[in-house]
């Protein structure tokens, strides 16, 4: 099996250089990673200037890999269509360091580069460990692994990425494995405005997650509950069930 | 009626500023944009650096505007919460110069911002004019203030927003509007590469759409075929057909 590892808080972050090790025991795993943190860069892409690409080795490891002054998206384009000899069999981004359940997909960089993925066709799988609790990656990856291992066995419903969120706790109190639908987070005070040294306002965006429960199907209450969450994702974001609605608000008579 | 305008072409941008003029005749308007081109950026936000907002008079209007060194999501999130002295009754983005249609959604800056509107709890509309025949916004302004007026009237369905795209047509061409789903646009030579002067390579994104179609009911063949089309877009990526299928495959297996 030949895999495409990538993410969004870059080549050297931890969470993605356990899971490549993790991988590396099933897979060939070739690595086209962003060189520095690319987080909440959703589904964005490169267009206005050029992308370095610069081949990089990594500990135990012969193969070359790619460190890209990009954006994840970026990196599996690139990967896709010119760095790679051979297509991949998988992709898989991450392991992303804090979780992306719900509205997060939209922001996460993890995410967009498993949508890129799919777009080209090809199995996606984006992994992210909620830490609040505990920042070890070692059961992630290796679940991980043993996931990928499966997918291969079962085949991959074609246009869908699996979003895998894997709670912050040790593996025993781990209770199981749940397929989900996509729950909602709520931020508030999304914005901090400061001044600076000159007096001028200038702005972070931050912002608290006060409100992280579902009706006990989501993604969200799976991790909540220490279940791993497993989210087939698609990117039709038509809204079929108001399309009726929407056509009886007789917009030819604005022509 | 009080609407939030943004884009993601830049406040200076004729589509933006043609579109400020026709709302402000049905609309208390205010416009708060990125200050430069921010195409392609996808759902990203600003984490990593802090954002400066700069208060701007635009030609014709009285009031303050902004003009913010962000991603379209940062100037919604900066608005609603900061720089709005009251929550607009809508939200709308563009008129972006070129197509939004199918999977270029994700990537696109003006959708993320009526995506972040959405998010908020508020009706969005993001707008973009199929520009390769016909760059006058005249006539998409002018759809646009009479469909924000019929918006208001009609209400709107909770966590959707419009994804609207008008054919770069003269007005007396445009042969109606359709109510769509979401189709799909492919893209070939997505990656150029080139030598530096000193030798070393780099990339360039770019490609060519090559299959602009659908089975007849997609916005990319209202488009096509000169139709306004009009597509209800929510957030929840969530692939509910698959569900029963990929819960079959077995993940308790692997803990």
């Amino acid at each position: 099996m030949k895999i495409l590892l990538t993410n969004d808080d870059g080549i050297q972050a931890e969470g993605i250089q356990t899971l490549r090790r993790a991988l590396s025991k099933i897979a060939d795993v070739t690595v086209v990673a962003p060189s520095y943190e690319r987080s909440a860069t959703g589904h964005g892409i490169t267009v206005h200037k050029p992308i370095r690409a610069e081949k990089v080795k990594l500990q135990g490891s012969d193969r070359d890999h790619w460190s890209v002054v990009g954006t994840p998206a970026d990196c599996v384009k690139l990967a896709l269509e010119t760095l790679l000899k051979e297509p991949p069999d998988l992709v898989v981004s991450g392991i992303n360091h804090g979780a992306n359940l719900g509205t997060d997909v939209l922001y996460s960089g993890t995410v967009s580069a498993a949508i890129e993925g799919m777009i080209n066709g090809l199995p996606s799988v984006a992994v992210s460990l909620y830490d609040d609790a505990l920042v070890d990656f070692t059961f992630a990856a290796e679940f991980t692994a043993k996931l990928c291992t499966l997918l291969r066995l079962k085949g991959f419903p074609p246009a869908t990425l699996l979003n895998v969120n894997i709670p912050g706790a040790e593996a025993h109190a781990i209770k199981g494995v749940r397929v989900t639908r996509l729950g909602s987070r709520h931020y508030i005070n999304t914005v901090e405005c400061r001044k600076d040294p000159r007096g001028r306002e200038y702005f972070w965006l931050a912002g608290d997650v006060v409100n992280v429960e579902g009706d006990g199907d989501t993604d969200v209450d799976a991790v909540k509950n220490n279940y791993v969450s497993v989210s087939p994702i698609h990117f039709d974001l038509t809204n079929y069930q108001v399309i009726d609605t929407v056509k009886s608000w007789g917009f030819e008579t604005l022509l």
